[in-house]
């Protein structure tokens, strides 16, 4: 007999939550029940899974009583606060926020790059940021062939990255923008900060708090995330990341303009990481100049891979390219990378929590 | 007496011909008399300059008999086979179009950055590409100080940098989405191409034609530019320049992030890279962090200032840094610009062609 699994969905009636119930109900995880949990504000909702309704829950501690697998979108607060709870009840969490991705006994998946690390997992597994994610999937396969010394990135990123609500005020701002009305921003560049500006027909170069350094913290996060998916330490320094993170007025799907440096000699050219990008997993190329072939948002939209076009070398720099990268934010960005994260601990019979691993992750009041 | 000037603007009912009426109109410059030259479709339409009604002319060879001064902004072939027509009856021409700008007998300008090149003009002056200016204004005072390597730009470029038809599909199709309605593009990415996409809630890299490199015309434009302007050789090895064009869905105001290398050991830092863009002429600095102000699109729509913010060092190579600009591409990117050429013009005594110097521009037919 085939093992089920009993799942919970915590932060199940956000932009991501809602897709993390339709991206499970269309993996190979057999799900045994399905709890939905969320804000005291959103329980007693209604959602469907399967063609069956469920109701949502508010979520508690012993919520978890019972559960194998959490799928964790509540943000880094209900994250920080919950996990280490269900984790004690002997779930496995796959979170989506960005509260543990920095533990150094927390691995930080995206399963066609790092996938082994998996198995060295403490109960905990984090899904990187939706900027990162697209960006290694398409730099894994370049880095395996050719090595990868340097990276710059520029971002592109939509509205619904910073959730529904913000989604929703892009479209409110845009209609009222086209219909000759008072323009309102209520959430973006970041909830709660001191001050919000309209996305519609602008853009925002501010993605979440601004660090010390006068980096956003979505900018560090894109450093130091790469730095740990692919080389296997937040702090490497095998390689050099930067880049710049901006909002765009549009509601789903990152572009991302990246420059990145191979090893020296390495002999990589336009054809050969086009060849590598061709056979990698979870990878589209999209690349014909002559035809105008090339990612977009608006094509990426609702689907799970990531799509990379407008390869070409550095004209002045030896061993060195640019690409376009364009995935939708929500799914592999959020809800399919979870789901699949999860898909693979379920391949790899790793849905437990080992002995004594809980104790990593201490419950705080 | 001061002297005063027969003007003519070429191309005046676009969406740069009306704000090149708009910034003669608030320019320095004594205007005697301003002729409206445009294609015979829009010949009979009547546009105002200073209170007066101007009628629009179909564009001729002899419409520049006894004209001093013509600014063109009516695309390329149009400047292709006017331009000469112009000089040879004694007009220097101002051209907003791309046709000129790589020739060696053109200085191609912007006031803020090379002036000097203008004393030695031959009756046809380039205004460079948009997204070029903006970028040039923000790295010359930086380049005076500190020196410049090396430079990697993606842009956020405005639907109107492809003309008021381009401006007014982004607004038609944002209009049809929200509504539910099915959206038509008929003109981006680039008018005449076999294929159209829509901007709206879209990213589109693809700006201008491909080149056979992979490189789209406007990238190459933003390198062979910057290196003319900033180094006087549209070739120079003095400098690295290098980027990806990207058009999004605003109507005004394009972003460029810029990473930028100065000089080893020139001893740049923020401070003083802020203090050097601080005091440069034309340049706004919009950035504290802390109070999260930055430069953005909506607020620099309508001003003819570039406005840089988000300087920071890179963290992990010395002598580099990031920042982000932004300008209303309609105004510093095309017709501010060209009037403030024109201006230059006046105020230093060269609105004459000089004697022989139209056998460089033969007229063609």
């Amino acid at each position: 007999m085939t093992k089920s699994y009993n799942v919970a969905i915590l932060g199940a009636t956000g932009a991501v939550g809602t897709r993390l119930i339709e991206q499970l109900e269309q993996s190979t995880i057999p799900v045994n029940s399905l709890k939905l949990l969320a804000s005291p504000r959103s329980a007693g909702k209604q959602l469907e899974f399967k063609g069956e309704k469920i109701t949502v829950e508010a979520t508690a501690p012993d919520s978890f009583d019972g559960v194998d697998l959490v799928l964790a979108s509540g943000g880094g607060s209900v994250s920080a606060q919950y996990a280490p709870e269900a984790v004690k009840r002997g779930a496995v969490v796959v979170d989506n926020s960005s509260y543990w991705r920095m533990n150094d006994d927390v691995p930080l998946i995206v399963p066609e790059v790092n996938e082994s690390a998996l198995s060295s997992h403490n109960g905990i597994i984090a899904n990187p940021n939706c900027s990162t994610i697209q960006m290694v999937v398409a730099l894994a396969p370049i880095k395996q062939q050719f090595g990868l010394k340097r990276v710059i990135v520029s971002t592109y990123q939509a509205a619904s990255g910073a959730g529904q609500s913000a989604w929703n005020e892009l479209v409110a701002e845009t209609t009222a923008y086209n219909a000759g009305e008072p323009v309102h921003a209520n959430i973006l560049p970041v909830k709660g900060a001191q001050h919000h500006y309209p996305l519609a027909y602008n853009l925002l170069p501010q993605i979440d708090v601004f660090e010390d350094d006068g980096y956003t913290h979505e900018e560090w996060k894109m450093i130091h995330e790469t730095k740990k998916i692919m080389f296997g330490d937040k702090n490497s320094k095998a390689v050099k990341v930067t880049g710049t993170a901006v909002r765009v007025p549009v509601p789903i799907g990152h572009g991302e303009t990246v420059y990145f440096e191979t090893n020296d000699g390495a002999g990589a050219t336009t054809a050969s990481i086009q060849a590598a990008l061709r056979s990698a997993a979870g990878v589209v190329l999209e690349d014909n100049p002559a035809e105008q072939l090339y990612p977009q948002p608006v094509n990426a939209a609702g689907k799970r891979e990531t799509f990379v076009g407008r390869v070409r070398p550095d004209l002045e720099n030896d061993d060195s390219f640019h690409m376009w990268v364009v995935s939708d934010n929500l799914l592999k960005g959020a809800a399919w990378n979870t789901v699949q994260i999860a898909e693979r601990l379920v391949a790899l019979n790793l849905v437990k929590v080992p002995e004594g691993a809980s104790e990593k992750f201490p419950v705080t009041k």
